[in-house]
């Protein structure tokens, strides 16, 4: 097995964004419960933001959402990020929240509508080269309700434009992102539902697109490593959406619902080398907190990750190459479950002590009094959120 | 086969419940599109209903959902339902949208949450009692979104005893419909989840208590009419909610996910003699309208209704009967096939005319020029929804 | 609508290939029942399915299964196909039934095994050659168990080399279908599991290369109408392996469990043309006959995909773009319903007496006395089947 | 936390209950792979299940399986149990491998078949009273493949008859399991799908029935451990079948897949005082090797069982209970989550030390020379399987 020499060397350089949305309110079509303290612009998001990365070490960049976190002045917002010790990351659009989407954007069938999506698109770029972001992240709402609803091919004709016409704005150090999703909100066909769909319009744009895997999206049963393993061998994976669930895109904290799972995706990142990020590969969180408390959920999410990649790291690669050549599947099963089953925490609180950190974040946050500050200063205003 | 002379009488005296949330504006958590000329109160909702009965004329009830539906005075609503051509039916219960009930209302960890939920259910049982309703629907979005955030089964106790406590309170004439569903809004486990937990609370609690079955709550690969079927084996059928899902909780119109599906189900219904109201069970529509016209939507899930109980009540019963005794697969099967691909429209529009209705109730309603009148006078005040 | 005088025509040209495994017996690992009549070899398996031909005269071509249906004299197969009207279709390969393919056949981790399961591939285009096939069709059992059984990747690049010399032998005329499969009988991991997969090692292959859609190979909750279009929109789309499924690969009749599933799907053929031979789609019937007739069943089979054809065509696809281009949610849905709604059987009784046929394919096979014949004769010898 | 000292005294008195069938040759309808030394009689299998517990230690019982395991004398198979230092444990009853069966057994709708099998049931319970034996243990494969191919109410009313009569010849201190499954080898409906069923039977029947959880048994979604939360509640949880599952009803080694689950499960046995045989929950592993070497598989998946429930004993209950009553969302997680990330097998070696076992009972088995012995040795003669 690796040692902890071996492992602590990628751990010290693993990084996981951080989305600005996370610290916002957020809810289900039931109810959305607001909670104290919520932060009333993109400045106190990226304030919340810079917490995780106060208390954890790897999170030093913030995803953008636009128009959530739309501000006149996005130089100001980079500077705020950067007295905060973090940087602005990932830019996602957003084109499903204007009462115009009501029957998709890029997909729709009227070409005023497309067209709007598109400039909103464009307007992303304009976003990134404002605040330097190499990343530009998409997902679509678009699908449909109900069958005969609207023609499937034509809206993937609709896509492709609309894809091609973005990824030409992108300048030489930009790439494009493009996300799957099952289904939500549309329920009976979404416009890319699978990671197929993704990587076929990616490869078709070429090599600044790449496919966001996030680990909601999926249907029931579906094997996500090795979508992992797949678009990994085909260079098409460009970043994740990490989260968990148990039922639909719950939107759980990362691990949480399946550990077991998160390991096995780490395994395959580790054996591709790509867990820090000259792998090629952005790792982020994409989650709502409901009912729990934000910043500490995220701070929990960010050492669950940790923890799956260390266990991973861990894997003794050589032993297991053996027992599968050999055709040993019980041993080469073990060996693996090895891995997984050692506790990897005291390796973690020595990663952190060495760094200058609290070994338990969780705990040093709670004695911060972070959030008693938060809740006391943010009083009036308009609490962020989905705004569904 | 059964020729029209025994299917129309059945199909004559077959009801089904509104919901009056139907008509108001609802969407997904990323988004409510606003419709023109939504209702703005409970008067407004039963006004719509009743447009749904005037051009179907089987739909001669409206659920009330509590308290999106409280007015001061329910003896005027009721006044203003007769008015229309209706009258009040099934009274629903809403524990999930208040601040207290972030972690649950019955089965909170919390006494004080679960007395104020338990008082506003016999509030509920009150309005019944103004309205002359006979049914309280009990659905309960109880549950937990983490893996050891609460006790399961601590939460079932105080469950039993919230229900019980209910359960006490209605009159000889009062019935208890307990619904479940698997997952929404909990995301690791919900506190009624199935039809086994609803069924053995309501064994428990008594001959008034049966169980509520949702189409779109259950898991993929549920077989429903087994369960529709078990129930009525059982005598513990006691309502439907139908709408229908391609994923999850989808609440598209009746019918149009799994027309084949609402078919089997109305099958198992027809065979138990369980149609009309005398069958004792109410069948109820409960769909969200979030991209498609709602009065029409809900007159085209009736018309969905309707005609796969046609086509189940043109099952040949006794040839069916010989061929499952003899174990001719094929045979059974092409008899119930036969029924299904039979095209009832014809049958079902003469049944219209013969009652005075046109036998076109969509193109009729759209002739009718109300969808134009109410956007023309709903102008200003606030338009009714979930409020999530 | 559209009326007969369009409709006919294509359903005129519609051919349906038959499996000759379906005539065999099958089960399941808990048992396979033995039914009487059983074909004992490859000639007696066509001669079945050629009975299948003779009542629907929409079914010309059988499909062979090698080694199953291994002779020593390809052409004297050939000429028995001819005498009984129909002749042999697509060859099927079979890398999963001999021991030494315990861990996987192409993808094995030996090289000693990949190249017995390619060379057996290899054998497969000879027995194209000697029978004139033009299609091979690849399916692989190839998958893991456990987690760490073996390495996701390096399977990959033993995939896609047996793949690629498998290609490189193929003869001019001749074609490859790519199948794939969510899982069974590999339990953890199959390495062609998913469409995506399956048009991305198509794509490397090139223009002779197609993917195959079994219909019961999906996860649920996949939106398979939507797969088929896109692979349509990417004429990537071979072939459809025919069946249905309530669970997992249940392999029943096709449109027995979900009717208005095979008509979306054949709404999307249809919209792209693709319903005749010369769209350059495959269709073919891939079911098991466990507990039902084996001929009655295929052609019950036929039967249901001819009238989800007929209703397919009948859809008004002007009126449905127009509705489509409106934004007119509920229309369009309706204008598809109503062709969905639509008894087409008398339309398919009127197709079959105009060319000869009875118009009740199954009610003439079994005056036909076919079954009492085959019982009579075929007694000793060895019941064909999957011999697992 | 609790310490070793409160978590050993719990794990010293766990005990699994071996199937005689996991050490016969299995697979799946594609082909059964033969392994060497497989034992060819129901002495052999005793013998293999004897080796498990001899490594672990807790598997002093083994399953036998009617008529897989029929012998003249089952006196002397319990001598020779003995004699290998284990006993005969619950009898299983098999009514789906005989051609009457093909239809079902004791749901048929032919009496005689029925009769046939309640009689063989009722000879299962004289294999109790020869062996010893105090539980009969019900699964049943009735279903239909096709809606409308049987009657589900009539089914239910023949599922009770047949069950009533088992109930009534069972002696004063034998118990009845019954068994339910989503699917498999019934393709549309099972006549046991479901919890909700079983328990509905058990209720009915009296208190010698209860319900076994088979953990493979489940539609995708399905929460386990609130159906085992429940059941223990309801006082109707009987036995759990083990195994692990990523698709369908896999059967691969418990806790291979998804060890979070058992470890779920296994907190609330833990949580209700039922890991000891003195609960009144009996524990057996129910899985097929199909891939890997039977004995080694058994030892494995015994020790995954051993490592669940000790993690689920490490739960500090006091503190868990506090923090669910304070609505600590993030703090009750965190307590459960801390147990389960704890490496439980050093304390496992050393309760296996104490009690004079090897440490590592995988490591002792391979020395151990025993797969060498029996391959050697059974040579000749049929090995055992499920013969489907």
């Amino acid at each position: 097995m690796p040692g902890e020499k071996d492992v602590l060397p990628v751990l010290r350089e693993q990084r996981i964004e951080l989305p600005s949305w996370a610290f916002g309110n957020s809810g289900t079509r039931f109810k959305v419960f607001a909670q104290a303290g919520v932060p009333r612009d993109p400045f106190e998001k990226i304030a919340d933001a810079a917490q995780v990365h106060r208390f954890t070490g790897v999170t030093p960049t913030v995803s953008l959402h636009i128009p959530w976190d739309a501000v006149d002045d996005y130089g100001k917002l980079a500077e705020h990020a950067a007295e905060q010790g973090v940087s602005i990351g990932v830019i996602n659009s957003n084109t499903f929240q204007d009462d115009d989407y009501r029957l998709g954007s890029v997909c729709h069938p009227d070409p005023r509508v497309r067209r709007k999506a598109i400039d909103h698109l464009l307007s992303c770029v304009d976003v990134m080269d404002a605040t330097g972001s190499a990343h530009l992240k998409l997902w679509f709402a678009d699908g449909l309700n109900y069958p005969g609803q609207d023609d499937l091919r034509a809206r993937q004709d609709r896509l492709a434009d609309a894809l091609g016409e973005v990824y030409r704005r992108l300048g030489p150090d930009q790439r494009m992102l493009v996300e799957y999703k099952l289904f939500e909100p549309a329920f009976y066909a979404t416009d890319i539902p699978d990671w197929g769909t993704a990587y076929a319009h990616c490869r078709m744009l070429g090599d600044k697109a790449s496919v966001v895997v996030d680990t909601g999206h999926h249907a029931a049963h579906t094997n996500i490593e090795f979508i992992v393993a797949f678009l990994l061998w085909e260079q098409k994976l460009g970043a994740f959406d990490l989260n968990s669930r148990f039922y639909a895109d719950d939107d759980l904290m990362a691990g949480a619902a399946d550990p077991f799972q998160l390991f096995r995706i780490m395994h395959e990142i580790a054996g591709a080398g790509a867990v820090t990020p000259d792998g090629g590969v952005l790792f982020m969180l994409d989650q709502c907190h409901n009912i729990e408390p934000k910043i500490q959920a995220e701070i929990r999410s960010v050492l669950n990750v940790q923890e799956a990649t260390a266990k991973a790291l861990l894997v003794d690669r050589e032993a297991l190459r053996q027992a599968q050549s050999e055709g040993d599947v019980l041993g080469a099963n073990a060996i693996l479950m090895d891995a997984y089953n050692t506790d990897v925490r005291p390796l973690l609180a020595r990663l952190r002590i060495e760094t200058g950190l609290d070994p338990d974040p969780i705990a040093a946050y709670r004695r911060s009094g972070y959030l008693e500050k938060i809740v006391a200063e943010r009083v009036g205003g308009s609490a962020a959120g989905w705004g569904a």
